[in-house]
């Protein structure tokens, strides 16, 4: 990891914090110790990004009322990730500290192919590279995009940010379709008032089989219960837990494009 | 079935719809076909309940508005399921149509002791037995008894009901520990301004194994979130997705004790 950051980014160097290692139970540290991790590390003047690791869960358990901790510092970085962590990111959007961006994570490299995602994670951090991005993002759009099921568990919580005008991405990955399908009411039922821009689909991937087919896919799916609630299915998107995982920076495209 | 029935509670007539029988790819039936069939019975004065004969997925596919379609000899009868039934439940106590209670389905008579769970059923459903509830109901207390993962998705929804002042019981089924703590956080977040009674957690079977321990049991994951969320946790109870769920009617205690 660290070799790979060096031979094609060598302009940055990649600090893993002690408690990426730690273990305590399902966690890679309790909640606590990640809490206090994060918070010195965004708050440490010296770095420019926070790359969250991996996802898994447990980011819902650190990361309420995190923006009270934090300083300007915070503010002047790049938070990227998916998956649980965003938790995170949404939390530090709601809170408009620093930018985010849902885009791999250091652990994708053990993914076929990882090595493209984790180099173009570093191409997004490191420099900015609109090749990063993916290719549905347009000028002058306001964009999120969240794992489905962490979003769903987001809903009416103090994570959730506002996603009024946004065009909301959303990639799912080892849920059967009726779970999916749930999810999916239940997201777009809430976000009903929100007026979304859109909704755009990412990758679905690792769909478990039903014990008999379910009788539609999961875009069949999104785009019946974006129907039935006035949201404008949009398309799909490159997003997911896949090497193909491009970058989706929150916000409106308009900072970053004139930035990158 | 049906000579169960007859044999231990011979005043009372089971009808199955066809729609029970039918297919269309994960449903028993496509959702107008299904909305329609609960619809038609719920309006038949001739029919005193409407037991639910499964769970699975599907009812919050068929059961938004449903209220609108129901008339008055729908507000008479008795409506009882668990799980996914649930959002049936959910959606007719939030209308006051009728009465609802979370309690075994015909589907249970497959389970290891299922004969008991399908008399314990009918005992509430023709006779209101006393002796088929959950043992941790008092008088004058408001209940309410979900599904954890069903609930989870109601919230926020048209379906969702009033839990304000309710003892709320919940119970969940083949779940990771880290998806019930991700839905145990997103529900007492949720409710934690409806002022509950507070919480009784019921049976938590089928638990997948973690790829490492957990660290924490499901009661302590309940009580964790209640306390986080100001709820008071009030032990637990004998509802879930085995032969041993009892009954507990929605609302207020003293309305079905006085009648029972």
């Amino acid at each position: 990891m660290m070799e790979l950051a060096r031979e094609s980014h060598d302009n940055c160097e990649l600090i893993f914090a002690d408690q990426c290692f730690a273990e305590d139970g399902h966690f890679a540290g309790n909640d606590a110790l990640r809490r206090k991790t994060f918070v010195a590390m965004a708050n440490d003047p010296d770095l420019d990004a926070i790359w969250f690791v991996r996802g898994g869960y447990g980011a819902a358990r650190m990361a309420l009322d995190i923006s009270s901790e934090l300083n300007d510092a915070a503010d002047t970085k790049l938070y990227m990730g998916y998956s649980d962590a965003g938790n995170l990111l949404a939390s530090l959007y709601r809170a408009n500290i620093g930018t985010q961006a849902h885009g791999p994570m250091p652990t994708d490299i053990r993914r076929d192919g990882g090595e493209k995602a984790v180099r173009r994670a570093l191409d997004w951090i490191v420099n900015r590279d609109l090749a990063a991005l993916d290719p549905s993002l347009e000028p002058n759009h306001i964009y999120a995009a969240f794992n489905l099921m962490t979003l769903a568990m987001m809903t009416g919580t103090p994570l959730m940010p506002n996603l009024s005008g946004h065009v909301l991405m959303i990639e799912e990955v080892s849920e059967h379709l009726y779970a999916f399908d749930r999810a999916m009411f239940h997201i777009t039922s809430n976000l009903q008032n929100q007026k979304l821009a859109g909704l755009r689909l990412g990758q679905v991937t690792d769909i478990p089989e039903n014990d008999r087919p379910f009788g539609e896919n999961a875009e069949d799916i999104a785009r019946r219960w974006c129907r039935e609630h006035g949201i404008a299915f949009l398309g799909t998107a490159n997003i997911g837990h896949s090497a193909n995982n491009m970058i989706v920076p929150f916000g409106n495209s308009d900072a970053w494009r004139t930035n990158g």
